[in-house]
Order: structure tokens, then C-alpha cells, then sequence
């Protein structure tokens, strides 16, 4: 079993074969994190409901909360209209980021200077 | 004038030199559409307050709406956790996609098989 052919014919791959995947709690709206997908976590996602990763650190796939328990449960998948960008709603269990935080994008704000102050 | 040092100290980039800056409606939380950003784009953006990206298909740079006059004003700009990603909240006028659509993702739902139907 591998990715619906319809589906890998419309996707356009990074030249490692990856496609970043934005990561929205379903509900709220937050963005919760970026990871990457090959055409096979993309598969898994889609199969199990269980967002599915990988993991360019450490080359291997990577069901989200396996290990720290904070698992994704998908609600939806869709693909933007280049294929080169994947949107997963989910419905996040605790925390998104590895720090704790409920996001990954918590903790470090920057300064847009042009904002009225 | 370049990108602040402290900022660019803490950005990890691709091989190419880009950072992914996923782009949000600061207000309804809608993923509008996901660019690229080098150094140079970023502290644009910052300084401006106008959403300034790196075209890769072009290899230039592209302040989005000065063509089609859908522009994005900046309110927000958060690293996340890695410094590998970019979140910009933005005030997005008309449409963010060139399809017309109100987002890039409207378009192309993919089907989770494990969703109760």
C-alpha cells in the first residue's frame, strides 16, 4: 500500500522529497507547528488518522505523540494549489512543541517596526 | 541595513537558504498560503510592515499584492521553536491565492480514510 497516485501526481516535492505540512488546531485556528511529509507519512496520515511526520533530524518516520503521549488526531488534509503545501487540521492532545508550549510559535515574538506602537 | 543579527543568528535555513513563513488572518486564524523568505525578505517585512517574500519559480523578490493589489499587512512575526519556520499574522486583502480563492487550501480536500463517515 502505498499514496493514491491521484494524490502523488499533484504534489510537488522538495528536491529531498518533502513537502512541509502547517499544522491548525482544527477548532481554534492556531498554528501549532511545521513538520514535513514524504509521500508516505502522507499516506499513514491519511490511512490511520494519526498525524504522521518525517523526520528530517533523525531520517525516520515519526507518529506525533507516540513518545511524548501529545498525539494530532486528523480532522482534515488539504493541498494547496501548487501541491507544494500540505494543511492539517487536527485535534491536538496537550502540547504542540517539544518545549511545552501549547505552539511552537509561543516563544519568540519579533519586533515589526513599522507597527504603530 | 540588513536583517537584525541577533534575528539572523537564531534563523535555520535550507540548503537554498530559505525559512518557510507560514501566513495567517490575524483575526479568523484562516492559513492563508505558505512563502519563502530568505535574510533579506524577512527584514523587509519587518521594516515595512508589507508581507515580503522570495519567489523560488522566479528567483526574485515579491512584496505580495504589488501586482495584484491583494496585499498583506503585517501585524505579527513569531520564529518557532527551531528558528526554522515563520509565523506572520497579516490583515490580507481580497484573495491570498492567484486562483482567486480566499486561501490556497480551499481548493483541494484530501479524504481521510479514518474519519467516521
Amino acid at each position: 500500500m502505498s499514496l493514491d497516485p491521484k494524490v502523488a501526481s499533484r504534489l510537488k516535492r522538495t528536491s529531498d522529497g518533502l513537502v512541509p505540512a502547517v499544522v491548525q488546531q482544527y477548532d481554534t485556528g492556531e498554528v501549532l507547528m511545521l513538520a514535513w511529509m514524504d509521500d508516505e507519512a502522507l499516506h499513514r496520515t491519511l490511512t490511520t488518522g494519526r498525524a504522521t511526520y518525517w523526520s528530517r533530524s533523525r531520517s525516520s518516520y515519526w507518529v506525533k505523540g507516540d513518545t511524548s503521549g501529545h498525539v494530532q488526531h486528523v480532522k482534515s488534509v488539504a493541498l494547496d494549489c501548487d501541491g507544494d503545501t500540505i494543511l492539517l487540521k487536527v485535534d491536538q492532545v496537550g502540547a504542540a512543541c517539544h518545549t511545552g508550549d501549547r505552539t511552537c510559535f509561543d516563544a519568540d515574538q519579533l519586533t515589526v517596526a513599522s507597527l504603530p506602537s
